[in-house]
């Protein structure tokens, strides 16, 4: 099951600004593309050595520097080098436990983010997108490769929309907007999972209901502690009038404020759901017992006291006048049949039948 | 049921700005009605072209542009393209998933807001309306042809009140307050709902009525996610003063805020009487199930220890003294309804009969 | 019971400001009693013609105009129009269903609150109690005559406390104290109400123990819902410095304001206490439930293995020898009397008996 | 039971500022004790006529009033008089059903605050202490003698610690952190019944210790109602600069202020524990019932079967060839032996046993 | 189990700033080691008298002075009097009630923290650090000789990072930060214990795994209790610009910022997490007795009618004419056995089975 709970003690003690690597390495080979832009060029290369960075520190243009896989520390310290990153910052990047957070260092801001997904086993995989958006570029940190910004890398390259007029702000505001849009994927696919469970309840709630409610509860408050925080990101990045944020790209911060407003609106419609699908799984299974009790009740009910009948016709008391009789026997049955049609008459008034 | 959870994702990945069609096509062809009125006269049209809009840009007077049926994403680019909106603002116009929202562009407010209303299938069905508030202009934008804004349209051709001595900025009131009214519609319709469930639950609960329970408790969330945020709307409309808005609105968007509240007020009150059911109906079930256990508990409680005796003296024991006693077998029946109607008058004084 | 949803849709559709009257109609004709006073005379009137306001709108002194019974749309159009009343407040205080609230309109104060009482089935009526503060002048709206403005009436007639020396600020004042003082009435009810209840839970907590309970917390969520407003109300008469409010009269409303916050608190401990006596509810039920069962198993586990054995020992088979011998008989009872005492023995040291 | 719902409608109807007393006459005679002290001199003294007050009026030095008992309403009235009182905080201070509060008068300040005790029956007693704080003295109101000021007496007559040397704001917030104190001893029994409880409810929990866990819930109430409020007067003592408090005096409130937001914690701690708590009772009452049918079904299921198998052999038909064979019956037992064990192992191996 | 009500009222009564140690005496002898040191140089003693304290008032660099064991009164009066601490911070710093809390007090910022660890037991222990922070030195006060902080004394003495290049307020900060860092160790650790459970409740829930759960919520509270309020404690070291912190420091506190609210985060998420396994185990225990019950009904649904049956042919009567045939018992037999099948094919069919 994705942990809710991962192991972040590893720093404990090291001094601040230690670069460690904490979180699993999820890729084999750190990659490193760099896309160099203006209105009327566009260059995009994958570089081996990281050194080559520098030559794109002060080119014209907006530059956009991709690393996926973030393990191989000495890589993140040349980029760090390279573009004048604080220790806190780097340590933090390499931190993949970070919740959702922004830090306006004054020549760059530091942004935080929690791309989601779901793995092969249908699981909440959550990894970390940390981006650098300086004056003149924007470094995205990626703990894998991911499909999710090559639209970006298309819409750049083939001079799509409006993306190749703006600056890095825009291009940074781009890739959040893609983080976020994600988002709506996976609410998708655990709204339908509410949806089935739903019918499920309905029709025929099993133990198993119960575990699977309990498991979207927990992927819920996973989503929730990721997404959560990233409103005040942005909210930050919108207030707080930073140089390097444009205002023409102010509007289209409030957009993105407005969608994970929407995607945390629908998180807690989905808890408000799973609580009352709680309710409704217990009240069944106490009306299933309430079924079995009424079976046995009836049951017993109406045969205890015939057999009792029964055993007393079968004492061997040597006086007992009644034996002797001729209709004892069917008088007895045909009393025993009108007893037992009244209990079940008294048990079908009652509504248990 | 009225779907919590939509498909939203289809946007995913493209680019912002991108006009595309999110929602259900409620409607077959768009329709676009126009009036143009000041306070001595009143034109009302509707057009098939919508380039006849144009014509109304600069007209003397107050214009109001509705269009039922947005699916049709030409006609929007084109009405846009009239007015000069914002790719973003069309862009949240044509995703009918949009959460009530206000923005403020300078030249024009953008609203958001929902129109909710039962279907044939006592569902609460969703509908998004837009507004435009410009200068001399309101263009409102609804997924179908709906007949709550006709009393509207009435009181202007007819010069009703005194709508037709004010400005935009009045119309836009008055269009929100016919969306809000409605919302009492609804709250009515939900309150005997829950006054129904409550009678049943004193007389009759059954799983149905649990059933009933959830599913007004489902409407309420859709509601509230529904209806909360348009208090923020309003609010701001109120204090963000606005050149777009004048002074003497004020009082109106007051009285509106004020509604909504109430309505908000009403939910949660909904809401608390909900749980509360909920707990009615655990409870109720516990005390059937007490009850059918109590039936079983007495019977066999006074049975079984009968059918005891009655065993013992079917025993086929060859010295049993008692069987040969005249007057045992009376003797023995005679205990056995002693023992039964103490039995009786102990469950009795325990107030299980 | 005491509705908590009213039909309030009946005003859908029209024009803002359209006068109708809204709630049941409580009193067959409206009554207009006018108090004008200073502080050496004090003339009272009770008027037929509504048209004798006129007279009172220029006097020296202070005017109390107060109108008992609502529902006569003409009677309050004619004193809307002699102190110049906006439509909107003529139609608040027509709609009985507002909520608590505050309106500073320059000229006048408006303010809306909720009377309570006990009707004779012991049901929450609410009625509604709007006021008019003017620079010389208070009229209050009331739904039917009442009794609780009657110690104000006595007061200024008699010339007791400081009411006559003082502006019709404080008279509002007065009259607010006096809906707020009632509602300590109301909350001693059902105090007692709920201590009743109390005692009931713990010597003998039946079905109708619960639907005390409900109907208890739904009356307290009525109380809350016509109260909580009120606090703001106060709040902001206090804060927002009107001309109508002298400064002499503040202490007077922050005293007002104590009291509204010991209600509130008082009835949010009340719904604290409900919900806990839901769970002692639940547990009773449970214990019960616990009860029985215990009784059933005590008598089944004695009596159905002893039953068990006696059935043996009524088999017919030829060759059984135990039935042949002499003591058989009672050494098979002693030993039964042995069993069934070990597994009463048993039971006692589990503490079921 | 400590009552949380008192009688305090007495005064409804009655116009502000009559001086009425509510509350129980906790004492038989009011006794006012009056101090006056500086850094060198201290006079105590007990006086019988309150008109003796005037004579500390204009004294050097700090006074300190104490009247223990406020039900005679003459004497409130004439130290009112003597001090220049506001006829509200006359009534306020007769008025023992007040929630702890803070009003500045400019002259003076009036804090009401609540002793809590256990009296004899274990009971939580709250009893209103009012400080009136002057520019030279400090009128303490309690409701009966206590103890809980004596160590300030003592420290005053004696010249320990600095209070010799401070001014009445320092008497002031000496008098408050003596019942702030006295708040840790009520927490501390009450964590020890907590802790009695949590005990009981690991090994034995009855019905009973539902009934306390209930009868703490509402102790803890009745506590946070009359402890949140006092943490806002403090707050307002240290926040609005009132000319009364000498600045040397704000480190003791932000001392006090501490105090106050642990005892707040630890009454949420409390509350936390025992919702907790009525968690564990409810589970364990349904593991008891678990095991109480656990244990009927075993003996049931074991002997039901055998008892119909001797049941079979026990009928009368004539021709039943078994019965005549010789080792039927040993055969019979045997396989009933076999049988039952087979059942036994089968509830074994289910983890029933 | 790690008691989360202390002993605090020993104090109660006592004038404020009277020095008395409340909490356990948690070492023998107190222990006093003084670090000096600045960028090129650093000094390490443990000093036997406090009066060398006053060696390091006045000496350049920075002074780190580290006190183990509180409990020796006069040792810390000495300090706080070559220090010049205010009386209340020394009562403070003796007693380990204290929650969270920063007090700026002009020369010198007084920090009181939480120190967290597992003891032999596995009980949460809980340590009172508190710091004071001056211009030129850090006092550290703690119970009782720790490991934790012993990375930041090597860190100095042997120059690693930045320290020995910072002034006080980064050592402050350090000390802090290997505290917060150290929660992130139990959250581990509660972690782990959380996912056993979760294992446990899918496996084999017990009345064992109820009280584990109902452990580890009172541990989660005793830590939020002790980690919340250090939140605000940072948060104002941030904002409320102190001279004796340096802006190059802020950078720092915010790191320690965001690492206390995942702390919090963390903590909230496993609330909430603990609180659905409760569902899951009431659930379960529901579950299991379904389950019990069904057996219950199944074995007496078929035997008790057979059992009947058989009883009828157990009766006496002279004239049964059955009992002579010769076929009756094998189609008895037979008949009985089809019956049964009937009622397990029912059964099934009804998913009892």
């Amino acid at each position: 099951m994705a942990k809710l709970i991962r192991r972040t003690s590893k720093a404990a003690g090291l001094p601040p600004g230690t670069l460690i690597h904490i979180g699993k390495k999820k890729i084999e080979k750190p990659r490193i593309k760099i896309m160099n832009y203006d209105e009327s060029n566009c260059e995009e290369r994958e570089i081996e050595n990281v050194k080559e960075c520098y030559d794109f520190r002060d080119t014209g243009g907006v530059t956009w520097i991709n690393l996926d896989g973030i393990h191989q520390i000495n890589i993140l310290e040349q980029i760090g080098n390279c573009f004048g990153l604080h220790p806190l910052v780097m340590e933090d990047i390499l931190n993949t436990e970070q919740r959702p957070k922004i830090d306006d260092l004054g020549n760059y801001i530091f942004i935080v983010s929690k791309m989601l997904y779901f793995d092969r086993a249908n699981h909440i995989e959550s990894e970390q997108v940390s981006l650098i958006l300086g004056r003149k570029f924007v470094i995205s940190f990626q703990e894998r490769e991911g499909d999710v910004f090559n639209s970006i890398r298309e819409r750049i390259s083939k001079g799509k929309g409006r993306i190749r007029k703006m600056g890095p702000d825009y291009l940074a505001y781009s890739l959040l907007d893609a983080v976020v849009d994600h988002y709506f994927v996976m609410l998708e696919n655990l709204g339908s999972k509410i949806e089935e469970i739903e019918d499920e309840l309905v029709s025929n709630p099993t133990t198993e209901t119960m575990n699977r409610i309990h498991k979207l509860k927990r992927q819920i408050i996973l989503l929730r502690k990721s997404i959560w925080p990233l409103r005040e990101v942005i909210g930050i990045m919108e207030r707080e009038q930073s140089q390097l944020i444009q205002e023409s790209t102010l509007i289209y911060l409030r957009d993105i404020h407005d969608h994970i407003i929407r995607v945390i609106d629908t998180i807690e419609t989905y808890r408000e759901m799973l609580s009352g699908m709680v309710d409704i799984y217990l009240s069944s299974i106490s009306n299933k017992m309430n079924q079995v009790m009424r079976v046995l009740t009836i049951i017993s009910t109406v045969f205890i006291p015939l057999t009792f009948i029964a055993g007393i016709y079968g004492m061997n008391f040597k006086y007992m006048p009644e034996l002797e009789w001729q209709f004892s026997y069917p008088l007895i049955l045909a009393s025993m049949l009108i007893a037992g049609s009244l209990m079940l008459y008294y048990f079908r008034r009652k509504n248990w039948l």
